[in-house]
């Protein structure tokens, strides 16, 4: 039996920095297409994707060119949009990949909607930038028109800000199971997926304006497909104390309990390091293997031999 | 047994004229739902559909908003962007409708690249217009620069003018397969598919700018999934003869040949009817039924009651 192996690709996995045409960035996506070829035969893989970079552009084009008769799309619709950019240049890559090696991949890209609680306590507080940046009034008027939540972001302008809530459920669980069950690696949840909420009485689903964390859309999709591992793909080899300083060492092999330890401390950055490191924690909680390590050493790191590999 | 079906959508089935917001976009799609809903205890259902007016929003935000930093994304990822923008909202209307009825939908949209061949006749005659409107010098110096083809259009301006090349075969089939056996409506080849060519000697899947037929694409995937009905879903009920003029007259049921010999009378019009009745007839003389009617219709005329209804 192949161990089934979800990885959460990170924003760098897909793109290089200021390399952002679509030829660039399939490039890229070539890298992972021969890192899943090499993997194919011992493991099933499942992809899941940040779009940070993508989605960003996309809304920035959209913002800035709408008019009435071609409107802007929103954010929900635009993660949508990114579903299907960043998802064809994988299954190509993949597809090419396996040709290479003379053989044909079964790969597919199915669009996922994510749900969150609209009662997530990120709806009260968005915290998320996305889009372009504004002058203080132009954001605020904005904000007014469109019921924006707008922040200044680090001295560089004003932005839009949006909740990051918890996913909850993914909508095409269902087809999602049966393709990995099938031996199709499936490539899904892409960006943390289309957020979108239940209403209240009647459970129709309807799309949100806000930003899944990527990492934990991955782990809930590890925990759908029964995966046996949970990889965090990112830019580095380990998980670090004291990262980038003099005193810096690189965490091996660890429990999810001296792992929660450590975060106590305060040793891993928010929206760097932390979620990858809370999401990896709770797939080992629950039984399986959390992986966190870069593209270079994930093969070594399924072996056990490298990366920071968290366990019960 | 349930009969398998595959409905191609038009671009009016998706998007009222003038009407090009998300919401607006989304309402529409909720009667798709609706009727995907109404056949779903009788027939398996397969979507694919048109992208029209939806990747030309999406490629002129893309090059009115395209800077260096943002570039644009070239034609064939935005009909991946299209892919899941539409996908994402017929397969939630189609999730609502279910629900409505008190019921869980099994429904996934496959992103798909669908193949074509790089000889096909149509690279040397481009044809399709698409993106925005240029004045002809700018349209020109864009031609020279891009490598685009560049035609007036209508006394409108000048647009770029890309190929229509016919589709060869669908990248994703085995996977469209696997979930259409298991009983998960698929919408799949949208917009036509994202156009890919292999290539000569590595046989590597490469992406083209092209626009492939949203019906021969649906055509070629009934054929991959063994439906029984192929359904052309267009803006009326029927297929006429002399439409719009004193002596119209609706075409009922009819036969592969004889629909023939009234194409090479010129009955009916290229970029409107014709592709539609090409695809039904190709759809009927490999033995299965070829239907062209509207949404209201649909029903009645899976039932033998309405449409034109083409046979071997």
């Amino acid at each position: 039996m192949k161990k089934r192996v979800v990885l959460a690709l990170g924003g760098n996995a897909l793109q290089k920095k200021g390399e952002a045409t679509a030829e660039a960035q399939k490039k890229v996506a070539n890298q992972v297409g021969e890192a899943v070829a090499e993997l194919a035969d011992k493991y099933e893989i499942i992809i899941a994707h940040g779009n940070g970079p993508q989605v960003g552009n996309i809304l920035i084009h959209e913002e800035v060119a709408g008019t009435a008769e071609a409107p802007a799309m929103p954010l929900e619709t635009a993660v949508a949009m990114s579903q299907g950019q960043i998802g064809y240049w994988l299954t190509q890559a993949i597809n090419n990949a396996f040709m290479k090696r003379g053989r044909r991949a079964k790969v597919a890209t199915v669009v996922s909607q994510v749900v969150v609680d609209k009662d997530d306590p990120a709806f009260k507080n968005p915290t998320k930038p996305i889009g372009q940046f504004y002058a203080e009034k132009e954001a605020k008027a904005l904000a007014r028109k469109n019921g924006w939540s707008v922040k200044e972001d680090a001295g560089r302008g004003w932005r839009r800000v949006v909740a990051s809530p918890k996913p909850v459920d993914i909508v095409e669980k269902k087809a999602i199971q049966e393709l990995v069950n099938d031996g199709v690696i499936v490539i899904a949840a892409g960006g943390g997926g289309i957020p979108v909420y239940r209403t209240k009485v009647l459970k129709r689903l309807k799309g949100v304006d806000a930003v899944i964390d990527k990492d934990f859309a991955a782990e809930k999709l590890a925990e759908l497909v029964d995966a046996d591992v949970f990889v965090s793909v990112t830019a580095v080899p380990n998980v670090y104390i004291n990262y980038g300083t003099p005193d810096q060492s690189e965490i091996g092999r660890i429990t999810a309990k001296e792992m929660d330890g450590l975060k106590k401390f305060g040793y891993f950055k928010a929206g760097s390091m932390l979620p990858k490191v809370e999401a990896a924690v709770a797939f080992a909680k629950k039984g399986g293997v959390g992986l966190i390590t870069d593209i270079e050493n994930l093969k070594e790191a399924l072996a056990g031999k490298a990366g920071t590999i968290i366990h019960k």
